[in-house]
């Protein structure tokens, strides 16, 4: 099939979250030229949602110039290549939904034969990172996300790499404590179970209940109210139980991350998520335990530094995911004159 | 660069081992037509080593057709692409010793233009399962060696994943037990601590001494003399302690291999070395551990199974280390005229 030689074009981004939805027109330079956000209607299901995020596109496109494919970050489990969601904990319902074919036939009917590509958020964020943010230039690169869950992406060899069926990089179930707390995967010892922010909150409470004279204890009204973030006041403000508490739940992400280091040998691990508010309180201790656990070998010329998208990395990620299948796309998806990619907008 | 349609070709295979050297000539198929061991002659270094390699590799000639390329499994760490050996634990005094550039060098004394390609044991064990053994025809595959220690090689996309310096597929360096055991390789809790050749022995020690009526102390004259063999026999014996002991082993086991597939999502777990001598009461109690430790979804379609090569996998590895870079040998290596690879044997 011939290879088209494609004009630059923007790509249309979409976040699908639980609770927002978000699209974007992004340059393939990174741009972000402008954003709309809605209210997720996840009462209306998954075509309602289809729906909305049709109208979002709509209203962004009318004012766009060349738009020339769709890139969509959403819950997983899914599948990558149909763009097929199944059933994934924050979208209550979508089982087994073609949110691809079912977005790319939407499109049509406004007039638009746009190719739509489909990846899980954490992969996005990944992609989003290594072509717009700190992994730019980096071949092997991980990407960890910490927030309510924990979550990875893997880059390899320049490329996502994604596994037998698109679940590689599920880092947040590298098991570090053979023993410990059960896992909603059916694991056991499971990071996430306790550096995630849910379990960074459940496990302060705990310790909290124990210390009920600690700052830790006293900053909220009870127990129940602590999260993640009164850990990090309390840290601000010396608290000893809060700093025992920390030091310990960075011994979990350090074998984490050092598990993640002896398995893929990376040139660079980027950490994202609401972990990342901590700062120097979280990224100065865990660079030096990380080291403490890993041979120096593969030690020597990594870096552990912040991911650098933010707020936006849900729309940088959805066009990641568009521009690293641009080549896919241009191969298979397009042929010469029936699917023009320099799609005029109306 | 001309690529050149090259004619089938031998392989000639060097395993460089501490205590013994193996070499074989293989075919592009996978037939070992000869073979030949001797045992290393560690004091006389690098350069006298060498010069065994050589006359091995002289004496195998002599009788052959054929032979296209040079293959080297051995102890790492080592540089794969300029294959200069760093200094490992089983050969003293390698230190940054330039082994392919030394045979290569030996090779033309003897009037044979081969190009040579050095890889770790590890890496080469797994690239012999994906092109000879257990591995064939899967795309993404771990190959974990439990014997004295735990190493790993890594396949995925069909090809040797190896990091930014070689060293990806740490897998006995996974983090297990976040407060666990010291290892050598700075690290604490790691998988090699628990269930290596070494560590069952050290471990099973532990547990004769504190249960000196058990089988598993009462089939040694003394603790110390118990290895993996003695926990075997004490399994076969239906020994309590012992079924007792072998469960912990297989958690953490367990565990190192739920890690493994979240972080890889591979097709298929090949599993060599020592402990393969377990048999069924290895693998059968280990599958259902690592299935209860791991998401259905990444459990799904995937078998754990023992690998294939078992005697000849230095050889068979040594020689996939070579197939693994014909292309590459191919394009950039070889010259049209200047090294033929159809060398006629003198």
């Amino acid at each position: 099939m011939t290879r088209l030689a494609l004009p630059p074009a923007h790509v249309l981004a979409l976040d699908v979250g639980g609770t927002k939805l978000a699209a974007g027109l992004v340059t393939p330079q990174g741009e972000l030229l402008e954003t709309r956000r809605v209210s997720t209607r996840i009462d209306l299901g998954p075509e309602g949602v289809t729906a909305q995020l049709l109208e979002l596109s709509r209203s962004l496109l009318s004012s766009a110039a060349a738009v020339g494919w769709v890139g969509v970050g959403c819950g997983g489990p899914l599948d990558r290549d149909l763009g097929i969601i199944k059933n994934p904990p924050n979208l209550p319902g979508w089982i087994d939904f073609p949110l691809r074919s079912r977005l790319e036939a939407g499109l049509a009917a406004l007039g638009l034969n746009l190719p739509v590509a489909v990846d899980n958020d954490a992969n996005a964020a990944a992609l989003a990172e290594l072509t717009f943010g700190a992994g730019r230039g980096f071949q092997h690169l991980i990407y960890l996300t910490i927030s309510t869950g924990i979550g990875g992406g893997v880059i390899l060899n320049g490329q996502l790499y994604a596994g037998k069926d698109g679940n590689a990089g599920e880092l947040g179930h590298l098991q570090v404590s053979v023993d410990g707390e059960r896992c909603n995967c059916g694991g056991q010892g499971c990071l996430e179970q306790y550096a995630s922010g849910t379990s960074i909150a459940r496990r302060a409470q705990r310790v909290a209940r124990q210390h009920p004279a600690s700052q830790l204890a006293t900053l909220e009204p009870s127990p129940e109210r602590i999260t993640a973030h009164t850990v990090l006041r309390a840290l601000q403000l010396g608290d000893e139980v809060a700093l025992a508490f920390w030091d310990e739940t960075l011994d979990y992400l350090a074998a984490g991350v050092a598990s993640i280091i002896h398995a893929f040998n990376p040139q660079r691990i980027v950490i994202g998520g609401g972990i990342t508010n901590f700062g120097d309180l979280l990224f100065t201790p865990l660079r030096a335990k990380v080291q403490a656990r890993t041979m120096p070998a593969l030690w020597h010329g990594l870096s552990i530094c912040r991911a650098e998208l933010a707020d936006h990395v849900g729309i940088y990620g959805a066009a990641a995911v568009a521009l690293s299948r641009a080549d896919h796309f241009s191969s298979t998806w397009l042929s010469p004159g029936e699917h023009p990619v320099q799609e005029t907008i109306p």
